[in-house]
């Protein structure tokens, strides 16, 4: 009898310690996702390290993720429709479900409860219970003539909405969510086939990039009564088209203080936007075409990415004076890149290379370094806290 | 012996469930100073309830309070010198130090390793490890001359800096600090008698309000070799000498989008700022002499409080049209608010009615209240994220 004691003296405090360790703030916490093999990677960003890995995540190619509001859990949107729900404190899967054939990209509404998907297949928007993922609402993106559309660029918007764009119908809708099961949408009609879309931090300002024509279409959320308004008819003037995958994301660009820095299309330039005017202010010439140009928190560097045959590099623009102060070449494959809230450090997925560096971003040096299996997006708990993140 | 292993099994099961409840996010954490009773409350403001209650905190009297760069732990500055660190998790108070006789505020550092505290009594800022309230600097506020100061309007800036105002020699001073225990200090002439300090969100420009003359000083950090500027010469003009302690807290200032909105000196109105020129651009005709006006994050709301014997009222002002949309009066002695990150609550304290009262912005009512003992200062983990915060 005394040796059973003793083992299940053992075995409570060694549960009881696992809680222990498992008992920390989620401020610090961020993922990694390894697009090939369907695994994520929960890090902390205050001991560059890793914590948990998690696999069975399906196709996490163009992945994105959104947190709920303490920090804990991890919303993954996969490109196979698939919708899981991570648990960053124990590393584990809480639930995954397959809600369509194809999507692009999700949103967090204002008051965390709601979860909100894009659909590409079969088009429109679903909606799920942030706690179980049950669904609440389905808003199919059908317009009066009964066409339908895939839906893209969704983000959340103050007054607990959820803002997207019709692809297929060329309209931006945005969703009232007060009722979650009953959505209150609202419908402008945009530019030619909106093919991605951004909020401004301050949730005020919805734009489409346009696949159909030049330009960009600019829906003012303050006034929505004066719908929506084409801006910056010189993007992509002069072009020849690209394909739909070939456009920059738009949620690779940058708002710093007062100017909007934004990858020009098939050039190596990034555009220089005044937010105020919505005109461009210059451009600055780059080493390749830009894929993502980040701004750092406090608005005085921009970090830029390229496509290939760059995309081994790094340029990072001084704001105040519009120019590059440096180039790095941190190795292949370099996917994405994110700050952390004060900007000290920034995390970069060097995919060829299978680590993600970590560079101080006063002195533009490494300062640590995770191996990772093809890493791609970088995401942080911090994104919980911003609109349109 | 049967009888003991029930009793282990069962404290051991407690005490794993135990730290099973603990385990939860920090995004959406908070503290309520309960300033008569030295006492803090954590808060959720997810499910809007209170989660632990410390006690022994020593005098709270216009306590303040900066967070782990994670959100599990809370730095509070006491009026009175003491320095506490608690474990919002936990509801723990970890440790407690009298680091002064008297001091005005703290902050922490970009990288969250350094916490440092404002001293009026003796003077000076004192800089400790946020691990373990260790000291690690002390940077006299002693001038070329022999003169002591004062130390007012402490912030965290980029470049793991803190910059801070001497009152009695009418300095700003940034302190470097990549070196903890060797920090190089920059000094640079300011107004008379600087009373109070803030750095705007981006954390670039430094602003002191000035005791001793009218108007502003402005030090841009992005150009620090350009001194500090004087700016809003009609600040405070025309009014009668307040004592210092009658001053608006510069902390009370909005930022929404490109204006400032900041109290009159004496007079019952908000000041409305350009925030590119620096120049006045309106004024805002309100209930009483106003105290705090805090934007909500996206910048569409400036909430408003009031000096007695006003400060039963609440304004809110709608920025697109520069008017007063609501006046509530939710109760006597409203003495600070706070918004949860993406804005849809504010968090009120209502002193003399024992309450913490919670609004739903958008609707401006009430949706739950939280008893506590003489609430003053709410302050929300996701400050970690801020810089100037």
């Amino acid at each position: 009898m005394k040796r059973w004691l003793v083992v299940w003296l053992c075995w409570f405090l060694t549960a009881a310690s696992g809680w222990a360790d498992l008992l920390r703030g989620t401020g610090d916490l961020g993922i990694v996702i390894e697009r090939s093999s369907g695994q994520v990677q929960v890090v902390d960003t205050t001991n560059q390290r890793s914590l948990h890995s998690l696999s069975g995540l399906g196709d996490l190619s163009h992945a994105a993720a959104v947190f709920s509001r303490d920090g804990r859990y991890a919303f993954i949107f996969g490109r196979d429709g698939g919708l899981s729900k991570i648990d960053l404190l124990q590393g584990l899967l809480v639930k995954r479900i397959v809600q369509a054939g194809n999507s692009i990209g999700g949103a967090i509404s204002q008051d965390g409860r709601l979860i909100a998907v894009a659909n590409y297949e079969p088009g429109g928007v679903r909606v799920f219970d942030s706690q179980n993922l049950e669904p609440v609402a389905d808003i199919a993106a059908v317009t009066a003539n009964g066409q339908s559309s895939k839906v893209v660029g969704i983000v959340d918007a103050p007054g607990q909405q959820f803002c997207f764009s019709l692809f297929d119908t060329s309209e931006i809708w945005c969703a009232d969510m007060h009722q979650p099961s009953q959505p209150i949408v609202h419908k402008f009609r945009a530019g030619d086939h909106p093919y991605d879309g951004l909020i401004t931090p301050d949730g005020r300002f919805y734009l489409a990039g346009l696949f159909g024509e030049d330009g960009l279409s600019l829906l003012d959320l303050w006034h929505p009564e004066q719908g929506v308004h084409p801006i910056l008819s010189q993007y992509g003037r002069g072009e020849e088209k690209l394909p739909v995958y070939k456009m920059p994301h738009l949620r690779g660009w940058a708002a710093a203080g007062e100017l909007l820095f934004l990858p020009a299309i098939g050039r190596y330039e990034l555009l220089v936007v005044d937010r105020r005017s919505w005109q461009e202010v210059g451009r600055i010439r780059v080493h390749g075409q830009p894929v993502f140009a980040m701004a750092r928190p406090d608005g005085r560097q921009i970090w830029v990415n390229f496509a290939l045959p760059h995309n081994d590099t790094i340029q990072v623009i001084d704001v105040p004076s519009l120019t590059i102060s440096a180039t790095l070449k941190p190795g292949k494959g370099i996917m994405h890149l994110e700050f952390t809230p004060k900007g000290e450090q920034v995390w970069l997925s060097v995919r060829d290379e299978q680590r993600v560096d970590i560079y101080d971003t006063e002195r533009l040096q490494p300062i640590a370094t995770i191996p990772a299996n093809h890493p791609s997006g970088i995401f942080f708990t911090s994104r919980a806290h911003r609109i349109g993140f």
